[in-house]
């Protein structure tokens, strides 16, 4: 058997914990598959003496992970710091520079600087990998990179966010609003106390940048991804789209044209039979429509310590069996520009709820204003009567362009009778 | 960028023709992802002059395709020949013994000469894959090769079998025999003139050991797999299954203890709202439990020419970038030997369909024949009455052995009032 790989740990929070436990604990199991034994040789965290999941006696310590990454006897650096600047990316790129191979779980790092670091390993003849940074322990890195790499994807969309489908599982089980589901999902640990990265869609669209440049081949552009979060859906919204026969989600979505890119990050309604409807809770699923191969959907547990230390594993194993290329599939070089659409280019049906007074003439004064954009509607209803008292009116749009739709709600906002701005869902069948 | 690899295809049938089009049809997406041109040399076929879906013209042919394999200027050569035996084996062998890569489609000669083909392999430094030989398009054989190396595997189970999927399915939508549906499918191309291979879950069984393999470790075990095609299914098990909240499905599942491995095929009923009972039609679906990972779920296109030539591309891919190792994802000689323990080990519950004729005393004396066995039931269920004609009778069992399930359905069978043996469907939760 070869000679052992020589692995240093950045970072021992509960994923770094899990993955130098996991590494011990499957030692025999993980030479085997790798063709070689993998040792964790060197750790770094903020303190040395923190209670851990995991035996850290005989490994060497060094109180800075920057230090470590460059002159720890080892041959791989698993950065578990997080955050797109500061320490983790200084770790990166100390390691790759002094010639070793890196691994992350960070999707804020690669989504924000992933193209200049796929050049630093590039040039260092490095592995950078990252299956860890979106979906926790699926394998959808590897599945766009490698799987269906014969392919030429159309598009990607997921449920990237665990914390997400779990309020909005949650909100639609129990009938209960946003901010107090939210409350418990943070005392039961699923949702941090600034919950801002989760639940305003931008860790979901770090790993969606990542996905687009896998998919599409184009430098990744996170700057470039249209983000709204889930903190304005009301429990009506979710009781609405129930009744129409939807469910609301948070996707990802990405697809290309010969342009380029459209990369969003929006609550949707999709129809409460599709395949990503069901997921539910803290799970994450990514639905690939590729040419030749058609639809495949990849479902898993999208975070936590057991998932994602089983993508950092397999990151490390591939690296010590020598199964490793550029970053994104393909050089740096050979990536397109990022050229990412805005979200007015998307062409679709919608969800609109309008607060109005309930009094005679106000549906009158929207149909108008609709038909005067030349935007066609599907459905409306009210529910319930509360004469010259505010009440909901829920709108579906047939297919039209965001511009138009805009529009036409800019002039039903003007109405006296509506009281709030129109609350917007896209609707993707 | 480096040299050419140069591919020789024996077979071009729908998928032969598939692959040789798509590599011509996406040269330069797919050079670039693998870092260097892959180009056709040469094909072999039954008849050159057939109509194809590819341009051959320019590619040297070969009338006999084990003289290829040895013989072509070729770094690759993929079986897509079918059958265990014969040409197909004969291809595998000479192209290994000469120094050249194989990939293949071929689940059946992986199924039973899986072993001794990696031997061959190894011996000469050669790869030997088949991800397109369980569940087409999906990137099942990686995932469970690579991406979830980490992990300790409990359990796979999947629906491996598009055709019997299909005919399932069908019979629930429509409330059709099967002989009716499989008549359908044959004249929609779903299923072949002779369905043998299919229906009675041969092909899902071969797809199964492989799974096996490569989820725990041991030597490919064919023999060992339990199998129960879905040819004993009646529109009426359907129906039952449906009011008591289930579906019908053909699985493939296999699990791992201490002592060995428990492989089989065969129809169960599923909870209505599990993961894998919403996968219809012609979809294939695979859930792998693991540690640390947890569940997982890969789904996609089963079979057709797409997602075929997708699996067989990716693997021609790997190879081109020098991605690649032991055939099973550890050597052949750390494979464990390959211990199948007999379907009388499963553990679970049953639904049994009695055809008894409708008088006194039925009840009882079946109900009387699972007490002397010790077999507890849940529920009974008769609709209709028609005293002294035959009339079905439903029961559920709970959790027994299925060596106590067959003793007591042997004492039922002996019951005058019973005119047919039991039909049993196993229940899965």
């Amino acid at each position: 058997m070869a000679e052992t790989l020589k692995v240093a740990v950045a970072g021992l929070g509960t994923v770094g914990a899990g993955v130098v436990s996991l590494l011990a604990r499957q030692a025999g199991l993980i030479a085997q598959r790798s063709g070689r034994p993998i040792l964790v040789t060197a750790v770094s965290a903020r303190d040395r003496d923190r209670k851990r999941d995991c035996d850290i006696g005989s490994i060497a310590w060094f109180d800075d992970a920057v230090t470590m990454a460059s002159q720890a006897d080892c041959d791989v650096v698993v950065e578990l710091i997080g955050g797109s600047e500061g320490t983790a990316k200084a770790v990166c790129e100390a390691a790759l520079k002094a010639g070793r191979h890196v691994v992350t779980a960070n999707k804020a790092l690669i989504a924000i600087h992933g193209t200049e670091l796929a050049k630093l390993a590039e040039e260092h003849g490095s592995a950078l990998n990252f299956e860890a940074a979106v979906a926790g322990g699926i394998p959808i890195i590897k599945a766009l990179r490698e799987g269906l790499a014969g392919n030429q994807i159309e598009s990607v969309q997921g449920i990237l966010n665990g914390t997400c489908n779990y309020i909005l599982s949650t909100m639609r089980d129990t009938g209960r609003a946003y901010e107090e589901v939210l409350q418990e999902a943070q005392e039961l640990g699923y949702a941090e106390s600034d919950p801002t990265f989760d639940v305003e869609g931008i860790d979901a669209a770090h790993k969606l940048a990542i996905l687009a440049t896998l998919a599409f081949g184009r430098a990744v552009d996170f700057d470039g991804v249209y983000i709204e979060g889930i903190s304005r859906i009301a429990a009506v919204d979710i009781d609405f789209a129930e009744e129409l026969g939807f469910r609301v989600k948070l996707l990802g979505m990405a697809s290309a044209d010969s342009e380029g890119v459209m990369q969003r990050v929006h609550p949707v309604l999709v129809p409460a039979n599709a395949p990503i409807a069901r997921v539910e809770g803290v799970f994450n699923a990514v639905v690939t429509q590729a040419d030749p191969v058609g639809t495949t959907v990849l479902e898993g547990r999208g975070a936590g310590a057991g998932p994602t230390a089983s993508a950092v594993i397999s990151d490390i194993m591939d690296i010590a069996a020598g199964r490793f290329g550029p970053t994104f599939g393909v050089p740096v070089a050979n990536l397109l520009p990022s050229a990412s659409h805005p979200i007015e280019r998307r062409e679709g049906a919608y969800y609109v709820r309008l607060r109005v007074i309930d009094k005679p003439g106000v549906i009158a004064g929207v149909t108008a204003a609709l038909r005067d954009e030349h935007v066609s509607m599907e459905s409306i209803i009210q529910r319930g009567r509360d004469p010259n008292e505010p009440v909901d009116v829920v709108l579906t749009l047939h297919e039209t362009t965001e511009a138009a739709m805009k529009r036409a709600l800019g002039r039903i906002e003007e109405l006296s009778a509506v009281i709030e701005p129109p609350h917007v869902i896209r609707i993707e069948r």
